[in-house]
């Protein structure tokens, strides 16, 4: 109920809710050294408790209408996800963002899934714009913003700091025309 | 995006979040008079913010994983839901009910959604009990739940008071071996 | 001060309030393989931070005028209790429950401290139904309900999950008419 | 049911709960003027949420332990009452207070009644003191602190600010072994 | 108490906390259509009420530390303030602002505010990274930016919708290092 | 930043807020025993977590308008402070309160922080009465009470329980005009 097929190779999309924790978790504890290269996410679920909590604070923004999380399944197993980090219908911002397992990149799954995640707050939720942020090393990430046509906007220099430094964080969106064009 | 099909008729099932609430009162609207003959549905949404925080109270229920809400669209519109009024995981019980709109009845809607919602809680959350409640004069919502296989249980005597009068309400219900068999 | 005698024995009811989590705790521990041979509470209070857990859960039922617990006193001890596990003066229902001692059954002092909280609930608080519920297996539980004038409603099959095994629980009920023939 | 004898003369005392707002705010009606002569409970229980929410201010306590409030019912009616208006088991300190409607004044019930709360503070709950606040100008309720062997300890310089001015207030205290002496 | 001076024409900085709810009124009043012209700060504070909303938020902030609000004094009236819009200690990021009523401008008291707070971000509290937003027409706000030695990042286009249209938002930051240097 | 001097030595009263608790652990180690013969925070203050703890109490007050804790500072260390510990400026009454390094004694130090604090509570927030509390032995603290022209009102007896003991709690105050006078 509620899996939404992501292409012909059988991935697909679900929510990613709390009494999935030990699914998460497993997926984490496989993915957790390429997941955690730029970031925090890997190093945030390391036990069942931390996996629960993770997954509530997205429930809890599901609730409140300001953050959605739903996980790829690929050949049956969790490999990665996607996920509405803020959003706001008022202002019409949202920021969305993405994690993969390494067997599941190169696939172009996290384009195919951020693709409906901006389809559903473009056309059924009236948002305006679409943000995507990562850090300027994460390339991989950095080519789905490309990808989906997202216009590069500016650079946040040294606001990101993981594992010991401050990383700079390139800001890129995508507005409703844009996007229906 | 996640949306999940009830069939060949087009009819599908999708969850009922806080930012539909104008669409969920207008459908209460046409509604009322038949949904309100046995259930206070329709009494408790009467305008947008009454229906705004029906189905907030829904949004924190799937939050705390104690509820869910979907409705049923048919040729594009809102016509009835299916709801997992109460769901307890560790105790392995959960009762589950519909709503329709006059439109709607008679196609097997609520029990081809509600079989969804039963299929959910027993093979994907690992619920044990599945209960039905309907006042003994709701002839349509009691079908549902034979159609179901449900087993009546008992009869809880001048439980329900509703516009004025007491009303006794049936249990029935269906058990994870039964459901399989 | 707000002792209530249950009758010429000198067995008193009185307000069971979290202040009383050490006596509530000896209590307990005096009758735990009794009380547990049925229900939950033996499980869950087994010191002195569950004990008062328990008894705020209470506390909190009667602040939100939800529930009541009330302890049985017999020659100057805690010997069991009654309780209003759920009350809704709106919809004019509520459950009530006790549990015992092994050195106080047989004396009828559960029946007596029943008929209070049953009259109460009529008299003073306008309630509808009162409901009694209990695995069927506790014979001694079913007898009060008998004892008590009430019917028996139903059976809600294996849908009290204890000690690894799933419980029919019967559910029986006296109405406010009936209390007062 | 927990109805507590205050003598001959048929005077009870009985929580005064939430669920008794609509006798409260009639009782309130009756004696606003003389309760209001000193005291802010007059102009603070004016309709039915008003009454409400003090007794519902009540309730929190008592679910918290800071305080308790009791009724004086005389000929079946709500005629006063008294309550612990603080109280703090761990410093073993709590002070009481009281109100009456003019018809039910010159009986004692108020000194039988605290009577009852400071024996319940020194000998069910270990506290240590029990005070007693007044306004310098209110006689009836120093009188009380008098009759109960009270000690004036002070009086705070118009440190009350009511319908207008500012009045002293007198401190009057009771210690356990007094008490008991 | 806790005023700090802004230089030798008197003009001094205070926290601007919710009991100064009429000042910021008043003060809200007088400068509604300058303030009004590229920031919301007008629109939200319309009357006492929300004047205190708004200033509660920001108590609300400085207790949890995320955030702080200052005004300007000039000649003994309130003509404008300062705040530091959102803090995260942990990131090291803090995100400040201003506002000002015309007879106020151009005489460099949110340049001098500002530094104090940008000097205790970095100096006392260890932020790493202070950011300054603008929208691109805010020729005052972003010359405040330049004049502090703020580099221009990045420009969010479209992110901010107010009075019916959508702008463009200029990022301009100063790291702790260039702060120093 | 609002640093707020006092006096010609140099000494400087402060904000003293939860992002301080290292600072203020440390003092409350080097003056835990002098600070801990007549009041509780030293007992209170014994690691980081309940440091931070008890000034994010006083943060929480700030916010609520309940309280306010500043720190003074003598020769660039943090040596004693002063506190509001209530205040209600709907009643136009508050209660202040001291504590101080040994090292820091006989300077006057906290009389200077305190009539700031006085000044403060009846100039620009309109309070009618500010009380000061110590247990009898302490009369370095009675004696500030004395040098700020406060009157003596009674004696809480036997109020406090500290260490083992009871202890008697001298009531002083000084009202608005008094203090102008």
């Amino acid at each position: 109920m509620f899996t939404t097929s992501l292409g012909e190779d059988g991935a697909e999309l679900r929510p990613l809710e709390p009494w999935r924790a030990e699914e998460f978790l497993a997926h984490m504890e496989r993915g957790r050294e390429f997941i955690g290269r730029h970031i925090t996410l890997a190093d945030r679920v390391t036990d069942l408790a931390s996996s629960r909590a993770y997954l509530q604070s997205y429930a809890d923004k599901a609730a409140s209408d300001t953050g959605r999380m739903y996980g790829i399944w690929l050949d049956g197993g969790l490999v990665g996800g996607v996920l509405i980090r803020t959003m706001d219908v008022v202002l019409g911002n949202a920021e969305v963002g993405c994690w993969l397992e390494p067997r599941a990149a190169g696939r172009g799954l996290v384009t195919r899934a951020i693709r409906l995640l901006v389809d559903w707050l473009f056309e059924e939720r009236g948002v305006h714009r679409v943000e995507w942020q990562a850090v300027s090393a994460n390339t991989a990430s950095l080519a789905v913003a490309k990808r989906l046509g997202m216009t590069k906007e500016g650079v946040l220099r040294e606001s990101y700091p993981y594992r010991g430094e401050r990383h700079d964080v390139e800001i890129w969106s995508v507005l409703a025309p844009e996007w229906r064009a």
